[in-house]
């Protein structure tokens, strides 16, 4: 290439550069504006990101997490080619009514909260008790849901380890916030990775959802516990889901368990497995970049 | 941005195009001249694609698989950022010398053949048995072996069911190719991934390696038989083996089961494990755009 073309090419690309990164610059998690509707008699708080055209891809939180919890490095990486959605169930952050106890309502609200946006079609990330919603809500509205990822997650009946692992996480000495402990391995990298998730988790200094207490961990609880202990030998549930899956979590996790990640990609009729090393529960956020990669590419293909 | 601006990124990105188009010409598997190159007393015959920088991946082929057997939409995709090497085992294609009949021979040509290209280090790909020997050359060459991918393939001892498949394989009126059975799942999809991947592996013409007949099928047989089924109960190989690797396969890999990527990916220290749907022992060539896709990733981060 000759030398005034380099340089009319990098004009041209540097221009370009100019032009999305200011349209990034409203397109993360840390500073996009709480938004509210109404749907279902719920007053739903939520934030979009990202461009407002291709599938948006809605995204269903774990157990007590509100939309600060999500790891900035996963959603706005996401965002870059479709709209993302993060909202907060019932009685969470800033949406009100009171806190769901079951999955069956957890699906009933997301799938009020989606109509409400008046998406036609969507994709769903549901990471942990947000894995069963998601599961749920692929069954229960094929029409509805386009393509899902499971993350961190189990099948009905899969069984936890909720409460002997939130007593461990809670009962060590000096530690701040428990997801260190129950979101990653305890080995050099799983340490570093969990430092740097959290602090990208608490990049967001202003307009943070508030804390959630004790009210919405019994409500959740009881949610996530009943719905892994309600047996499903059959898997009705996984055999009504025809969207392609992609069922992806850490090589140990110890708060839902990794056998429960293969049986549902054995079980799925559709499903692509990635089980990462050295990881817990939270491997979507230890190996960001990865995941972002396969989950690209899953979405757009 | 301006309409002169864009004309211009137009112009630029066309001549861009065309000259990347004239060098990937010459780094297409179906067009790379076979070269030779001696080493351990044998000649190998071997192609090389891609750039001259970057960390060489090295392809270590399948049961009597000579390098035509290859699919070009894996080779020619991962030598877009990195030379990829593909060459035959003593005794196939154009290599000379007694076919081996063990993969400690397999591994000992291996590493003879890399060091004659004069590679410090490498990446390996082994697909199926050339897996069996991509896991002996990473546990016994640490220095040499940087990253390993693992498609199709199992751990020493376990298992497989060649001699049922391949009958069946060959069994069948007018089937001009076992491969459309032995690396496809039988879906409508999966059919038309054999037919399409048969027309790019038969898309060389001129220079193709000669095919593979009984002498190589029973000594590669044998190998295969005595490695899949001498018991490695402690997983040595696999405990000695540190480097990253990336395990891949089939959700129903007939002839090495599925069950075998499983257990590398639980006894490997640092194995990612991707499984995907609807395949079977050929997944990396039924799904070549995602899996390159990941593993391009693996590789370069």
């Amino acid at each position: 290439m000759n030398k005034i073309l380099r340089s009319l090419l990098l004009i041209a690309t540097t221009l370009s550069i100019i032009e999305s990164g200011t349209a990034l610059a409203a397109d993360k998690l840390e500073t996009a504006a709480t938004k509210f509707v109404e749907s279902n008699g719920i007053k739903f708080s939520y934030r979009i990101l990202g461009p407002q055209s291709g599938t948006p891809l809605v995204l269903l939180q774990h157990f007590t997490g509100n939309m600060d919890a999500w790891d900035p490095a996963v959603v706005n990486a996401l965002a870059k080619n479709r709209p993302v959605v993060v909202f907060n169930n019932r009685g969470v952050g800033a949406t009100n009514g009171v806190v769901a106890d079951n999955i069956a309502q957890m699906t009933t609200d997301a799938y009020a909260f989606i109509q409400a946006l008046g998406y036609k079609q969507v994709d769903v990330l549901g990471f942990s008790m947000g894995g069963f919603v998601a599961q749920e809500l692929a069954a229960q509205h094929p029409e509805l849901v386009r393509k899902v990822i499971l993350a961190g997650t189990t099948h009905q009946g899969g069984g936890n380890h909720l409460m002997k692992v939130l007593g461990e996480a809670f009962s060590r000495a000096n530690a701040p916030d428990p997801r260190d402990y129950l979101f990653f391995s305890q080995s050099e990298a799983g340490k570093q990775a969990a430092a740097a998730f959290l602090s990208r988790v608490y990049a967001r200094k202003e307009g943070r959802d508030p804390e959630s207490g004790k009210e919405i961990a019994d409500a959740h609880g009881k949610a996530l516990i009943v719905w892994t202990s309600t047996p499903d030998p059959e898997f009705k549930t996984l055999k009504a889901i025809q969207q392609p899956v992609l069922v992806v979590t850490g090589s140990n996790d110890t708060m839902l368990p990794t056998e429960g990640s293969i049986t549902l990609y054995k079980q799925l009729k559709n499903a692509q497995l990635l089980l990462y090393p050295d990881s817990n529960h939270g491997s979507i956020f230890q190996y960001h970049d990865s995941f972002v990669n396969t989950a690209e590419f899953f979405l757009s293909h």
